[in-house]
């Protein structure tokens, strides 16, 4: 078919039909031990047929009629068969080796897969009474399935066995990675859609391997679908040469293993084999790492299955292809309510999987299928390490006090928040070894987190150079890990605390936008887990931003964006978390806060740089614990009403805001001042908004309802008129923050552009206050030259004037 | 230097030291020309060093002093000279076989290496003449380096020849893909850094020739630069082995040649050979597709250049590794300033480039040395194919009002927008068969624009299957790109406008957060532009978003966010427009005026659903130039002032408004409601902020100052108040939209938990009109009685009640 005839195009040799070929050529099932698989994955199909189409007579007990379907038919067949028939030839193993293995099912749309699996374990049945094993629970089962009220059709939260939803396609292998560190025993059996393997954050996350220690960590054994198809596509991995495929997955560090064709019989027999030989080599690799304590990197094995989508399922319908084609992705026949004769199909085929011979009358699963899937926690759909909270312990915390920076007055001192803070983590790391990693885009040294490195160098299973013993920090086992590719940290992040363990994600700002819509994936599997009972809270996903865009001055424009914040801000204000802590002793009383927390996406932002510093550590843990507060040592409006309140959010912007409240008082020194610093952002919000909020009494004690408010945000001042929008004295609120206006810079410049520097702060505050008449005037006038006069020193050296750089808080 | 020893471990083989090792063993080049190519190199190396380091003394014509340097040290040595050398190889090529050719520049912060080419070629002088050949143009083209005010360290709009700037890491390959469809004579020369090959977006672009027809596209020829080191840690791709590099991009589809080492002689013999090898390797392939007709996917070459990071420079300075680690990655000797020795190895490590042998006293690059580069538009400094919008050509446009849906009275009819505006975009196709492409991640059939394979089937080079000639709109030629990969689809867009041509991405509009990173970059790309004088306009990078959240009610929560708009809406006014066409004329029109406009990033949001229609297409086309506007037909305010004001913004929630007001006027027929409707959203922001803001006059002409307003919103709610908080009657505006409460529900389910259904709406708009008293109070209930009616319903069938689901306007 192809449309012009060329020497390149071999279509035979990666056709998905006919007896099995595979790599590994043994047959290790009896006869009787193949028919009781097959016998399996017949009711296993069985069951997604039912969830696809079934409201009523689950069990065809009586002839398919109209009134048993659901009025709108959804879902997905197109990946089931090929993912049910892993999954049951992997119980096998489970129950041979005593395996402890997880299912991660990456296809788009599979859920029917393992909820089959679910049910047919009885998992299904003890989180869920209602959906008992007999045939009205099966009829709830089907019923609820893509109906509204009920369950979607990815793995989502309400599934049992699942921490991967997958409605977001790319993200299989980073997560199964996330779940076998520090997880020695545990195998994660990885389903990766060939139509998922397109996309750019599975493309890299194969790489994975070079992160991985065979003797701390256990093992990810993937399984590509070459199903074929995507939505209205072909795939590319499934059209190109058997060498290419082959020498790609070499390339990629593993030992690719193939599974190809249609034949049940013999794909059984070829399944059962292959995924043996994995299981063994990966116990052999272990084993031989783990004897002798040297680890090293194999080349894992994984397996290649090509199978027809909708697996199956009839070849042809009408004329059209259907097995075997993109026209199998979702409902397979969709007209069945309006079609009688397709109606007529749907139950032939539905009864072609014998659903009285291997369910009893009262809807049971029989015994002698029953028996092929493993017991309690070995089961993949019961396996607590899929639901993580169960397993997780809290981290070992030493006291974050004591890595204080001495503060003896507010604004006069410097010291590097960040780096400061890294002896913290060094030693949360140091304290918890099994239990907490970080996780970077090779940025961690430059974030001035370096100092971690003396409890834990960074993961590294590539081979060494004689260079890295100057300086390297790297190490077969180590507790940093840092790939050039924010979706791999980020998903092997998810992995880790979906599967009970805790962990940091450090990144510089501007790219973290590269991640928005995994964090959304992510408070979105939060915020449905939280609804789920049975499942039990997981470690809260920490990410800390730095080299901010504020000090970006220098990288240029591609390096300004704070706008992570609005995307984080719109999700589900029972999952998201932002805190902005001003200075060093904040920072750590955040972060401390951030680490013992769960269920939550919490972003910390906070400079790289050297700082002022203003609190002292009881100050910051009072002012972190309220989260925005008065600062009383900042401010000269004790015992009357300001005249005007300076608010600031963020590190930079409150130095500014600092400096601006100076200048305004060594100016205009009648003029009554409130400094207001916000650390916890969801302060802002009305508490019927967020569980942070400030009542409209609280937030108008410390804002006033009729002052001019200057506000000095980190971000994109917009999202503080979102948050405030309803506060009183709203209208009276002036912010100022990054507005799009950059290049190479030097600081003071940068945020002269953006109009949130000390001068145009002052500028505006005065603009504000007409009552200050001609003593405004003047000084609005000497503000703004000598705004003029530091920007032109700064054009003319390239850096900013020594007086802004030294400036230090004067009263 | 490995921590444990192991048989794995094979540092040699690896090692970027030493003479040559290439595949290609030839040495093409006399003496006389490798010697003028080193020496070519060696100037352009010089040119680096001068602008990461001074801004005084350019040339060295005096003793190297402290105050010649600049104050700030910044910029990057890294991949400068591994980039340069690949360069100037295959400037030769271009001469000796006249190529049309760019240079990509992958790596992170690699300006210098281009810059120096710019400014060697002369291109760099014509487009800034103070910038001229000479020394004092030379010491301000080294001094705006990284400097304020100046030009960055990645190759910005600024640059001449780059359309690729880099800053964020992971295009480099689509980019260049963009470029090269439909240019049959291009060879885009594409440097790809191996830290930036980490990174998802560009593992997966490798699988872009499977895209690529060698008939009708040019050719990209990569060059993978295994430096070795990122910012502070070796790369993956540096450190496996030469069989697993060999094999990933065999696998990946590619040719692979390797030139590795540091000797400068036999690697400039080497990669002569190499990159010669490469074109007569691709032209051959072109001649052979082309001279028979029959398109085909040739392995195309590659090149895998091994060299040391920060190449040329001292292997070890104090001890310390430099050259070759990463401590070459940036400012190689950072502390010149303040160590005399340094500012001495400095000096004598420029001048060991030989400056004066190779620019006259006047500063010129001497004679001999120039007539290496190519001339002209051959220059890859010059070629206009970078600076697209000099070789733009209009679209060829039918008139989109042939192509409108008759409507004779507003709400009354439905029809599909969608597919009724795919035909229009057919036709754009079919008159523009090389100027135009339509690209999407596996959805555009999905997204109901199927229609357009009539003009133009989608590019397919894999392999065919038999079933593909059932309806699989496969083809060697075509205009529709589809990968599943939003990364590279935008990438290749991207590319494809920068270059000159025109194209729209479609997409589902949960999934577009995917490239939220990929966009801002984008903006910013063009927001610099519009500065530099010299670069013409390219055609606006458009972007449709279907399956919106208010109709993916059944795929459940992970594909529920509307929120891309927030992250649009951040970047700069100058560039960004976003339309929600509140149906399919509107729709027509909004594309047609986006498909002709420049220099933008367009977002139009539109449901790929059956829709009730509203405006016939001159009522359209007014209101659409307008971008707000009250619609007379559905309000019964004429002729005096409204009591409220129901606004709507999107197609669904325009539907749900409209039907709100039908409820309030049924029920409370004296009320006089006026219907707003908000096609461009900038409309909705002060003229100050945006070219589409309303003045406060005309806003508040259609909005009013003092009635209530009950805006339905397509996206989350809290950015209207955003746009409008400068607004007069602000406080009287009550917004709803999506709230992020989702799951598998109906459609008016879906409505219903955020509040935008058409009961709340009314609900809403009774609760903000006390003065209705007992009246409105009974209507209230009424509705609320009429909403939990429904809801049950929906719940027992699974789909949403007739009665709505077949509503219309009914006055």
């Amino acid at each position: 078919m192809s449309p012009h005839a060329s020497d390149d195009v071999s279509v035979e040799s990666i056709s998905p039909y006919g007896t099995a070929r595979a790599t590994v050529k043994d047959t290790p099932l009896s006869k009787e031990e193949a028919k009781k698989i097959d016998d399996y994955f017949k009711a296993s199909l069985y069951l997604c047929l039912g969830m696809l189409y079934l409201k009523q007579n689950p069990l065809l007990q009586e002839p398919l009629k109209v009134e048993h379907l659901k009025s709108r038919l959804l879902g997905h067949w197109g990946s089931d068969a090929g993912q049910i028939f892993t999954y049951i030839h992997f119980n096998r193993l489970i129950k041979k080796y005593d395996l402890d293995s997880i299912f991660i099912s990456g296809p788009g749309h599979g859920a029917p897969a393992v909820l089959s699996q679910a049910y047919l374990e009885g998992t299904y049945s003890e989180v869920y009474p209602d959906k008992s094993e007999d045939v009205e629970g099966m009829r709830r089962f089907f019923k609820q399935f893509s109906f509204p009220g009920g369950i979607g059709s990815h793995a989502t939260p309400e599934t049992p066995g699942s921490l991967h939803e997958g409605g977001e396609l790319g993200y299989s292998i980073s997560h199964a990675f996330g779940t076998v560190y520090d997880n020695p025993d545990l195998i994660a059996l990885t389903m990766v859609g060939d139509g998922e393997s397109e996309t750019g954050p599975l493309a890299t996350s194969w790489h994975s391997t070079k992160f991985l220690n065979p003797i701390t960590d256990g093992a990810v054994l993937p399984v590509l679908h070459l199903n074929g198809y995507k939505i209205n596509n072909p795939t590319v991995l499934a059209r190109i040469s058997h060498k290419e495929i082959e020498s790609l997955f070499i390339g990629y560090g593993w030992t690719p293993y193939f599974v190809e064709g249609s034949d049940p019989e013999t794909m059984h027999q070829a399944m059962a084999a292959t995924l043996e030989k994995c299981v063994t080599d990966i116990r052999a690799y272990q084993k031989q790492a783990r004897e002798s304590g040297k680890a090293f990197r194999p080349h894992w094995p994984m397996i290649v299955l090509r199978s027809p989508k909708g697996w199956t399922g009839p070849r042809k319908v009408d004329d059209h292809y259907l097995e075997g084609f993109w026209r199998a992705h979702q409902i397979p026949l969709p007209d069945v309510a309006t079609n009688a004769a397709h109606l007529k199909l749907l139950e032939n085929w539905m009864r072609s999987y014998e659903p009285e011979k291997f369910f009893d009358e009262s809807g049971k699963l029989i015994p002698e299928l029953k028996e092929l899937a493993p017991q309690g926690n070995r089961r993949m759909s019961a396996n607590p390490v899929a639901n993580g909270g169960l397993l997780k312990k809290p981290l070992h915390m030493p006291d974050f006090r004591n890595y204080a920076i001495e503060v003896h007055r507010g604004g006069t001192t410097e010291a590097p928040s960040m780096s400061n803070m890294a002896i913290f983590i060094r030693d949360i790391i140091a304290a918890n070894q099994t239990n907490f990693r970080l996780f970077g885009p090779d940025e961690t040294e430059s974030n001035k987190l370096g100092g971690v490195y003396q409890a834990g160098k960074k993961v590294w299973m590539g081979e060494y150079f004689e260079e890295d013993g100057d300086g390297g920090n790297l190490d077969f086992t180590g507790r940093v890990m840092e790939m050039l590719s924010e979706h791999t940290c980020e998903g092997w992040l998810e992995g880790y605390t979906l599967s009970g363990r805790h962990g940091l994600l450090n990144s510089y700002e501007p790219f973290i936008h590269i991640i928005d819509s995994m964090v959304n994936q992510h408070c979105k599997w939060i915020e449905k887990s939280q609804e789920v009972e049975w499942r039990a809270k997981v470690a809260s996903l920490n990410i800390l931003l730095t080299a901010t865009v504020w000090r970006q001055d220098h990288n240029g424009f591609t390096h300004q964006d704070p706008g992570f914040l609005d995307v984080v801000a719109n999700k589900s204000p029972e999952v998201v978390r932002i805190y902005l802590p001003p200075d060093g002793n904040c920072l750590l009383s955040c972060m401390d806060h951030c680490l013992r927390s769960s269920n939550y996406v919490n972003v910390i932002v906070a400079d790289k740089q050297n700082h002022l510093q203003y609190l002292d550590m009881e100050a910051a843990v009072e002012h972190c614990t309220k989260g925005v507060g008065i600062w009383d040592w900042a401010s000269n409006d004790q015992g009357c009403d300001p005249d005007l309140v300076m608010a600031s959010c963020g590190d930079v912007p409150t130095m500014e805001s600092l400096a601006a409240t100076a200048l305004l008082r060594e100016n205009l020194p009648g003029l009554k001042i409130r400094f207001v610093n916000v650390v916890d952002l969801f302060k802002l919000v009305p508490e019927s908004e967020h569980a942070h909020g400030l009542s409209d009494r609280e937030y108008s004690a410390i804002f006033t309802n009729d002052k001019p408010i200057i506000f000095n945000f980190h971000s994109y001042p917009w999202l503080i008129h979102r948050l405030t929008y309803k506060r009183p004295g709203q209208h009276n609120l002036h912010v100022r923050g990054y507005k799009e206006k950059g290049n190479i810079d030097t600081p003071l410049e940068l945020a002269i552009r953006n109009q949130t520097d000390r001068f145009s702060l002052a500028i505006d505050a005065i603009d504000r206050m007409p009552s200050l008449g001609n003593t405004g005037a003047a000084t609005r006038e000497k503000l703004l030259n000598a705004q003029i006069r530091c920007k032109n020193e700064a054009y003319e050296n390239g850096i900013d004037p020594k007086m802004l750089q030294e400036w230090v808080w004067p009263f």
